[in-house]
């Protein structure tokens, strides 16, 4: 797929963070059509069609999805903070919206790729004291129940031979840029722009905080080997392989590669906050391993990356 | 709840073949708010409240959930046969707004005890040998999907003490109405009227066909406990207790008690309603036991409750 230059990807939520990495990745091996609302900046990309919009718009669905595709990545959503603050929206988008354009995908009759981007979310808190594949979803987000019910419509659509789907959990992905992202998580990022730049941040998690994180750069490498992995109907659903990283030893980390002092780190939990995003026990992926998808390798390494990309 | 006559229970979906009976059982005991499309025959009780109008209005909605409930049974579904005529208003109905119900019924802050109608169809086919409380959803059927979409929905909102929230797997109810339902199980329910007028009818399943059966009446025996069972969030899900019959014994037990002959059934198998709906295997289902809730007892107490019903 990744290699195939006569290959259409479309690929939502193109506009964000990691769409607008992976869309950058894929063009340099196929044809992408990219959607978002705003941040399609992709004018010195060859072979990158840009549609903005709203995917809650049935006539920009429409027009998307006109014609066929081989592939389909579909990263927009609402994000959890941002879920709760205002449900109703974050329904439609998350759950009506990802519906209708899995089905309207569908049916061209080619039984598209698609990968979803799912989330850990969808584990909710408390976690048990390990997760592995067979751990069950039981969310306590919105946003983690939107993504829990979008991976049933996936694997039912996959099953059906409709599609071949694959819903994969994201882990914390590092570094997101500054500003609002209506993410909960968010401080995950934004520890690695103040240490860069020297500034001090209060952190809402304790130092013993435990955290599954993964670089974007090894995130869009695990999505582009995903695009051409065989279709399993019988499971369509993938954690993603993450390190766990105790937020002390990653303050340090920062700290050292970026040469500031980690005293600028300050530390209110906030209860909520730590059991969502601050107990995550030790993760072990062995289907994602058996196929070959890595996370960054060390500490040190996963830092470099996120680093690198701030 | 339901002997408390102070009580206020919603019932969507009130205008359908269970609706129009649990609204009945229901009025003895406490006051109801019957809504649905059409089928609101309700003006000989006392104490329910008709509001006509489709769920999929956000203004129907708003009036309805304008004052809390001290508890929801959400019947309002478009079935399985019609779901998948017509997908994308069967989304909206048993996705969206059934999302929007719960999410409005919630914001009282008052965790209102909320039944919803799921069904085994979240259990898909090809079914295992053997199914009981552990056997995990695996939809077919677009609709199917759906009902596991909503018990996700239930169960977290549940999990954040939002509401509480049971969703039940309805196994096939009969006798339905005669008539267009857009159910695919229709033919369980067309036998009993057949052959009770001494008419032929061609079934699409084997005579070997075996189906999880309850009748109306010990459907609505079901829901009535349900309704004071105390919520569980460990577990918002619950599998029904049903009778496994065999379709050559139903079919004798129905020719025996109306006094005709079998042979007025043809079988003339269709291999996706066989798989659909005639190969149920043995049905165990330990947690509804322990919580009281029986099925008819009997094949023959089955048939009886049935056709008294038609």
């Amino acid at each position: 797929m990744a290699a195939d230059p006569s290959s259409q990807v479309l690929v939502t939520g193109a506009g964000g963070f990691v769409g607008q990495a992976l869309v950058r990745a894929l063009a340099q091996h196929c044809r992408v059509t990219a959607t978002d609302r705003s941040g399609l900046e992709f004018a010195d990309l060859v072979g990158v069609t840009a549609v903005p919009g709203d995917l809650d718009d049935p006539a920009l669905l429409a027009a998307l999805t006109a014609a066929p595709f081989d592939a389909i990545v579909h990263l927009a959503t609402v994000p959890g903070g941002a879920a709760e603050a205002d449900p109703a929206p974050a329904a439609r988008v998350n759950v009506a919206a990802s519906m209708a354009l899995i089905d309207a995908a569908a049916a061209h009759g080619n039984r598209p790729r698609v990968l979803f981007a799912s989330s850990i979310a969808v584990f909710g808190d408390p976690l048990p004291a390990y997760v592995d594949d067979a751990t069950a979803a039981r969310p306590m987000l919105r946003y983690g129940a939107h993504k829990a019910m979008i991976e049933e419509w996936i694997a039912t659509m996959t099953r059906r031979g409709a599609i071949r789907g694959l819903s994969l959990r994201l882990p914390g992905i590092v570094a997101r840029p500054l500003g609002p992202s209506g993410m909960k998580s968010a401080f995950l990022s934004n520890l690695f722009h103040a240490l860069k730049a020297g500034e001090p941040i209060s952190l809402p998690v304790s130092t013993g905080a435990s955290c599954w994180l993964l670089s974007l750069r090894g995130l869009i490498a695990q999505l582009c080997q995903a695009l051409d992995l065989p279709a399993d109907p019988a499971d369509a659903r993938l954690n993603l392989p993450a390190q766990r990283v105790i937020l002390r030893d990653l303050v340090a980390e920062v700290a050292r590669q970026t040469g500031h002092d980690p005293a600028l780190m300050d530390y209110e939990p906030d209860p909520a906050i730590e059991a969502a995003f601050g107990r995550q026990p030790p993760l072990a992926t062995p289907r994602a391993d058996a196929l070959g998808l890595r996370h960054d390798g060390s500490l040190g390494a996963l830092v470099a990356q996120a680093l690198a990309d701030l």
